[in-house]
């Protein structure tokens, strides 16, 4: 096992943030991580800010300001930062020689131009995106191994790209075919911020569909699918529980395949990848299976045809759609497991 | 309004059946309804089986007996039985006279094969499936009006049929194209009996899909909205709440439409249908909205290209979705207000 | 039945307003609501404000004007606005020839000081004060039919006061002993205004104690069942469901019972009074019994000692607790059935 | 750290076995677990069982055979059985040489009577019974240490174990005064088992409380607190949700005290022991901050007057409530770290 590394940790406050802290807190090469927030409170220790971390991590809470973190002895932080915040501290960071775990859709894109226009917020710097890789460590283990700056994916795209991607790489989706990927996540994903519609009375004994045609995960599916736009359909929903997203996804084959062929496919494409998990034909995953773990379970149904294709991808959209995915990025980039702290 | 008449309710004691008691003791007219189940478990009246009716309603429960009710004054029997019991007890039913509203799937299809090959259950009687009529209100209501015995629809069948009859009809959907139906249902929809998949501690924060490619509503939607079995794809998915569903459907369009053409083609189709609410294009429907209630509410998503288009369909299982929906059959075949009870 | 009336619903926004105004749509004697809302958004119909509503009550909404309501032809007004909106318009409403049904605190002490003190707002204008009664219907029922304000009481004390004054009448609770009153809510009583506590992800799977010897319900409860301060003890606590509260109450009795005794003491005392329900000894009321309701049902248990006594008592918080309560006294005041529109 | 040793875990199949499963997996001295239950439904392995334990512990499943487990390496033995069966099998194994850890009531009596009279089960064999301790590593360590026998506690009693024997250790409560626990738990600790009662749709949305004066767990907290049965009051609630229990402890003090003073009671008493946590004077513990954890957080609020105090202990059901519960005698009985693979 490597040596132990300071680390730095900003923006702890939301879900996401919360997550990524008992993580860190119990990784065995973390040393003395340190809880950078935009407004301490006053308080000077995380288990202050979140009690229920009493007895488990007592790591200092700081104020958070670039120019202490690029003077301390951290090699590497984790932004759980709005998109607009990561995208204007990332370079300096990167510019002092830390390596930069971005949570955020900052630099997730390989084009400034699809973050601004998908997100309406200012393009971030361009040198610091073109250091940058997505990190979906099944995907693109190598590059983030060696990289300055990994851009954590979103937690719908890793859901439906780690369904889509050995589908596609096989060549078994009908040319020209429609692919609709309906995808139902709990509330956590929606951030901590109090909303109207989050109340929990508007949530409870609910469920919607939101953002049809206009989520904010499209391009990165498009971009790693190598679907082209009109082929998508992407939709999301709101699931009346706390954590998880299970997607749906409809794939017309381009000829008659057996449920044994689809399984191979995925077994192969997955082989020597612990964190996705694909289940026999015949079986499907269920939301708690991967429920505070960093799993993405992937199971399908065949129709009798053999070509019509459902695929069922659930993963918890706190561990391996955000916190636990960042973690798993961080091992690979330090050299250990990369199942390290995540079981 | 017509005059009140006696009717009977068999089998009482599942979620329909209680959702179906509780409507028609506020019934205005209905008079003394009596409540037959097979083990009356030594009660009397149907209070002291559910002890939350008590001061709602005092109607007698009787152990249930073809010949009692056949030589009883009452004019409609109302079957919340299992498939082969409603099978079995029907031809008497009619034969004595009644009419009878039938929440089962045993004389749900045109044809007694598909009811056999879907239910694996033996034929129902032929003649009394030639009486029937389907028991959708917005597609049949003529025929209700008349009919000795009508078959209620399923929940899912109900929910995914408004949602495309009025499309198919107005020849908006594209040839060929295949249309997935993504339906999500609460728990109550699996029934009453204990099993070990509907434990709380199973249902609870989780999320699945089930019977993939084989669900026993399949046959319902073919035949109602007119689409071959290749190229509808309909799944169901159990939500963690008890009560309603809601159905997510992707329809490609044959030519290019705006949102306005597509609400009014709703609009007209369900004109002066009350229990059918369209949503105002850019607006949906949530299942809370639905809940307790008999409507079923249907909202669409039309992407930039206008070609692709999304319609949510939701309901409340036990509502509209079943006991509900034989209410609104009632009342259409007493020649009163179809909503009456209802609001 | 009485000839209908015109009313005013002041404040709907809430859910005690929305639940309000669902039962007043439906309301036999109700002629013409007008609802009332600081901010209308430019809506003009309820319907517009709350889309659930289609089909069920295009009823109107106005911004909210004392002047107007006064000059209108409004026999009543409901106020779910806050306690210091209710202090403040409700003189004006009165004066004006209004009867007021308030479900503020505003008005439910005999003292002004009573709801300084608790409520920390300046003090309700004294002679609203002095004509107006505490609006438990099964307590105060010949005061509330003719009393120009109603000051409808809180939902925890509602649950509480009924479950104990029978006990308190009969002499039945021990000398010099203490009461314990541990109460649970779902978080539709928390109010709808966005809150971080109330967010769904902080609901969901928790539950908590809170305001623990501070709870504004406390002076109400001692008003009505005569305990003094010290001898009572009255906790809430906070549970994962949208609607609903259940009170378990420990008394100590003065003697020996039997639990026929008890079982008759509530009997007696709810005689004629069809909104409370008294469950069988060894029988106990559930949440799920009530919900949707107006019912607040009553149960026990004693123990083999025959002196210590358990009491459970539920109710719907938007129900009996709030606007079902409401309008079970708008029914006292109007001469009409007490449960009417209530079932 | 002391060397691995060999396990056999009895009965995995319910919610308690298999939380214990997964701790036991991550657990650095437990060297290869072998899992026995009744029924293997032809499985060798955990995972197959329990597919989510994919790729986290493929460890062997075995039929239940004493005779196997006692000619086994395995050391100490969990069983995580019904009262009966572990009443029957826990001598052979103690005979055998082994240590035991029971997770059943059916030995945590210091008389075989009381066992009886509460569970209507035959009584278990004496000598096994004098050689076991009560397993709350808080209280009884020391004895835990050496036993051979470990009588793991039931889950509400830890509870308000906890809570209440530091405060009558410190002879806080008033002399002769009642002491009330009001007790709410999930629905996990109900079992497994398919139940009418225990359905989602029973238990969604719903509370309500049960086994009043009558819950098994009652002569646990009389031991153990010293209370004579006259003077306390244990009531049991059902939450809509899957884990945790929250008692809310209503004492007299027998003196007036200062919040101050009641904290120091419980932080001296607690002093060194890692697994309870005490919370400030003004703040209370909630369900989520304890789930899935092995922590029992305590927390109270002291009236104006300084004699009315409530305690409030919360704690997970499946975590320190059983499993959890169990490892952490597991680690005293081996000599290592009490939380050692429960954070």
């Amino acid at each position: 096992m490597r040596k132990p590394q300071q680390i730095a940790v900003l923006g702890v406050t939301g879900y996401t943030g919360f997550e990524l802290a008992r993580i860190l807190l119990r990784h065995p090469v973390v040393k003395s991580p340190v809880f950078y927030v935009r407004d301490t409170q006053n308080k000077k220790c995380l288990a202050e800010l979140f009690p229920q971390l009493r007895g488990v991590g007592e790591a200092p809470l700081r104020s958070l300001s670039v120019a202490e973190i690029t003077s301390s002895n951290a090699g590497t932080a984790f932004l759980a930062t709005p998109h607009e915040v990561s995208a204007e501290i990332a370079p300096a960071l990167l510019e002092a020689g830390l390596r930069v775990i971005d949570l955020s859709g900052a630099f997730r894109f390989r084009s400034a131009d699809t973050f601004t226009s998908w997100y309406k917020l200012p393009a971030p710097d361009k040198s610091s995106l073109s250091a940058g890789v997505y990190g979906l460590p099944e995907l693109y283990a190598a590059q983030i191994a060696t990289s300055p700056l990994v851009a954590n994916p979103g937690c719908y795209a890793t859901s439906v790209i780690l369904a889509l991607r050995p589908l596609a790489d096989a060549g078994l989706i009908a040319d020209g075919s429609g692919v609709v990927c309906d995808c139902k996540s709990g509330a956590s994903g929606a951030g901590k911020d109090p909303r109207r519609d989050l109340h929990f009375v508007e949530v409870d004994e609910n469920f919607k569909a939101y953002n049809l045609f206009s989520h904010r995960h499209t391009p990165e599916i498009l971009e790693h699918t190598g679907l082209p736009e009109d082929r998508l359909v992407f939709s999301t929903h709101l699931l009346p529980l706390a954590r998880g997203i299970l997607s749906t996804i409809y794939v017309t084959l381009g000829s008659v395949y057996s449920a044994e062929a689809i399984e191979t496919v995925f077994r192969k494409f997955y082989a020597g990848r612990p964190m996705v998990r694909i289940w026999p034909a015949g079986t499907l995953p269920e939301l708690q299976h991967v429920a505070h773990t960093n799993f993405c379970d992937i199971g399908f149904s065949l129709d009798s045809s053999g070509k019509r294709l459902i695929v069922v991808s659930c993963l918890d959209n706190l561990g391996k759609g955000a916190a636990g995915q960042a973690v798993q990025n961080f091992n690979l980039m330090s050299g250990i497991e990369e199942q390290t702290a995540l079981q």
